[in-house]
């Protein structure tokens, strides 16, 4: 399939993500010219068929106006530099499209310093990960509806379009834009608004199953010899913890015909496969921004997201973060029971 | 696809889930003798090709020896007693079929109690609800070996198969039952416990997603006039929360591409298309015992859930069980701080 | 107990708890000068011995310099905007302490702001509600130091005093400030910053009592006819739920040589005995927005607070904003299981 | 003061609250005759005055008829065993009082079973820890009115009396047991229930302050040089975390006139004046059973306790038996991200 309207689109910072979205444009038709601090990447892309370019001064000189330049910068702070840099060379009528994760708030406060000079901003949450060259790449988008409206090729090409899920049923005729992966949220800020609570979710469900193949794996605790002391409760029922669950295969089975069935669980089922008891991870969980901003969120409109924001919690934990909270525990029980702590 | 090995199976309960169990059946080629307290739902499997009774004990004696028999039956309470009436048709050598949602531990109980007779239990978690008859059925079994393996071809044409989903990453050669949508999870209770933890994450991610759609229905909270007193914080930051999004198209668009594509989204996708605001439910959540179980289970196991549990009283709290807890906090108010309830 | 180190100041403020710390003021021998928009507020004070004016500027001309001025209005907005009109008719060196729910970011700008005029900001997080008059307020302080000292005999008034409390063991020698009841935490906001954390935890305490009675009442759920069928689990034992507990005779048994000892279970134990069903109350629970920040707080921190932040949306939830989330779920339910909601 | 009805009774188990329940026993004139695998404590206690044995059997002849026998063994395990040796001597009339931290389930089964030989059991739940020879216990008493009547001044001396607590206001009169700190809750099992969800609560306010001293500790998280990349969000604004609270000195000042005040964070301020840090202790938090205990109640009871789960939780967490949890989401998150771990 190649799309109708080619457009040239500048792309900076070829990471996992930019690159392969560079790709997804240039294999439907459009022209790419590119930028990485690393010349390696660009090299590569160039071998593939977009243009390169020296810097990105450079690169926004190699652009026709109105110019459109996605800036693929995973991290926040580095994003805000990158788009200054991008738009002191750029003019009035320009775009500029933010597909990393910053936060909303940022991407609302750029839109307005930006469109000072006449240049127009828009935020797009990106979601897909490294699969997205293939899967396509699922797009939140927020800004002014002309220019969004502009951007439409690029937003549909990087999409991963109508046919990658059945259509809902009784949705008829013409398919909206959502169909098809890309969705205009709102004003500036709503793409990355929406992405957010994109992630938000996705810790919740990540932390239903990680809870999940937990409690399978100690479906045996039974079997254990329980420790029964004044400061440990025994085990009331051993009977009912003596299985062995092949969590591997679990996760396969739940692939198939379950409620849960969900990319995360493929995903799941996969690393499993690969290495049934995890060794090679040690549990220690990053949290990137979305996730505390989802609960900053939902704190701040008065809304209860108790599942979301324990899920946040526990990847703190699972940091040890929270040490001293612990501490105060075992000095509290010290106090008043004159319990010593346990050896782990 | 029709299977090499027809066999003939008794099924006793045919509401929502048992009907379209039979149909697979003898879609699939197998024989169905079936039975329910509703004449009705009898008469229309008879005409669809199933031999209908007139008693669980004539069901029984239309069945060719060793007889194996499916309990449809939802409610653990009555699974038990159909069971018993099953069994005191039967003989040494027969097989009953727990496909209900009943607690594992029961299904252990009575697997020993049906063993000094000679007869066999398998406990049978039936994931797909409503959908199973064309998507296949997720099925976690637990039993003893022997009898689990008779029974695979009516498990093999209830489940899935393995086109139901793309193969995992790394998995090659002759597919496991699990790649086809079965899985032998254990003994006695095992196929139960399985299902329940299975369930158990179906509530945390089904929190997930409520509460995300929550957070983005509010995304406009800033243009309600806030109420600023002593008893509620006004919001700090109104601009922030301006947006006006449409949860209908969000639940769209996530089902191309983003990492939280799953069947349920593609089930809110389908509820927000039919009524974007959901106007027909009051919002008070049943729950069915395997969300308790599991919540049960882990605490007994000694492992943390917190997201499944939260995801378990979220649904306690939306049928105001948390009433007299709420009555405590307004008293305590009062008492401190001399503050009136507000008006709803 | 008079105080060796009578001071002027002047009270801006006088609902709850600003006239009665006017009154603990005078007790102690200092001189107060008041305001409020409430005439009658004024006048009862001035029976007592204070002095009236007529408006924040006609106060502030009735203060000796350097003046000191308190401001104790219980919201956030309105504490803003009679600062800075306290600021308006102050000069170089004078002080204002902030005695009310400020956010401790607020304080920290507005520090910011009055420096450049040399007027001296001093947040002061003050707990201790409608009983401050007898038991004395517990007070954090934030601030430059000199400030912080100068006004000592206003705070050490205010104070609940050394004999409040047992002496902790261990502690020897002359007393440091906090056994007194008053702590400079440090630079400006850091009062307000202890303060909003005393009240997250208060949340968090207030919750676990709640919790604790809503079990008590339902210890008899096992008597009520329970319903059985396929949306909700019946109770699995209910002989171990036949008791009838009588919550106001526990709240107070436990008031004596327990563990959880407290004056939150202090006003608990009084409220059941007024209402042992609270049957005055709807259990629509406030908040003020401490907890909203401390769970802020622990977020951008990146520290975990899953009991706070959970005590907190709790009360969100007892005033239905989960009700979109709800309805979700029951939508989803709907969409996977054919389940139609239960009534109420 | 000395209680007018001097009794005798036996006490098994002399560890630290068994010692000290003789101890106050026998400081109000009450005979005590006590048993312990450790010899060492009965010579204590018979230089202190009571009567030594040398076994169960030796303990029981030594008692008049009807006997009272306090059974104070802390574990649930060995409870049931002393008990039943304890029984095997006794006869019809006799009186078992189990004050330990029993499941008010066995107790249940207890005194079913003890009751077909006549024998009467008593379950009290006994809050006090290490300091109860002083502060007194607080008791929670289930079992037959008559027989708890026959018992009650053994309760009456081993509670805290009326004099360790103010009056709650409202009361008037001759005063309840409770206000003696004493309380028969019900039938069998009803004291160990109120004594579960006592310990439930307790853990809900253990957690609420350690999460509220790990926020103060923290406060200066915006110092630290952050961390900023693809995987871990930087702070957005770290001017609002730069106090360096001096979290000893906070505990006590919220020891007087907060709402907070309590038992538990006198103990807290205690341990902090000992070691600001800590550092004394690992953190790993263990947990006796009532917490649990309390969680599973409030699940069948179907009512939401999310604190005191999640402060449940987060002892289980604080002991690493989220470990594979946590793996399952750094495996998702290398799946769909190519996320690797980022080092502790």
């Amino acid at each position: 399939m190649t799309t109708n309207n080619p457009m040239q689109i500048g792309v900076v910072g070829l990471g996992r993500m930019g690159e392969n979205i560079v790709r997804r444009l240039m294999r439907d038709g459009h022209r790419c010219v590119v930028f990485d601090m690393n010349l390696d990447a660009i090299k590569t892309l160039e071998k593939e068929g977009a243009t390169g370019s020296s810097s990105v001064a450079d690169l926004v000189t190699k652009l026709s106006k109105p110019r459109a330049l996605w800036v693929m910068v995973p991290s926040g702070d580095v994003t805000g530099k990158v788009i200054e840099e991008v738009a002191s060379s750029m003019e009035r009528g320009d775009m500029i499209i933010d597909g990393g994760n910053s936060y909303y708030r940022d991407d609302m406060a750029r839109a307005t310093s930006l469109s000072e000079k006449g240049i127009h901003l828009v935020d797009c949450g990106t979601s897909g990960g490294v699969w997205g060259i293939d899967r396509g790449y699922c797009l939140m988008i927020g800004g002014e509806s002309k220019i969004v409206e502009h951007l439409e090729p690029i937003f549909s090409t990087i999409a991963p379009g109508i046919d990658s899920a059945p259509r809902t049923p009784g949705r008829k005729g013409k398919a909206d834009t959502e169909e098809h992966g890309f969705l205009h949220c709102g004003s500036n800020g709503a793409g990355h608004f929406v992405k957010m609570v994109h992630n938000g979710i996705e810790y919740g469900m990540m932390a239903a199953f990680a809870e999940g193949f937990n409690i399978l794996v100690n479906a045996n605790a039974g079997k254990r010899k329980s420790e029964s002391d004044a400061e440990t409760a025994p085990m009331e029922q051993p009977q009912f913890y003596q299985f062995d669950i092949d969590t591997t295969a679990v996760a396969e089975v739940w692939r198939r015909g379950s409620v849960i069935e969900s990319w995360l669980l493929d995903l799941t089922a996969t690393a499993l496969f690969n290495s049934p008891d995890l060794a090679g991870y040690a549990g220690r969980v990053s949290d990137s921004g979305e996730g505390r901003w989802t609960s900053l969120a939902a704190i701040e409109e008065g809304v209860p997201s108790p599942v979301l924001t324990t899920a946040l919690y526990s990847r703190f934990a699972s940091r040890d973060l929270d040490d001293f909270a612990n501490k105060v525990l075992s000095a509290m029980r010290k106090g008043f029971g004159g319990h010593d702590e346990k050896k782990g």
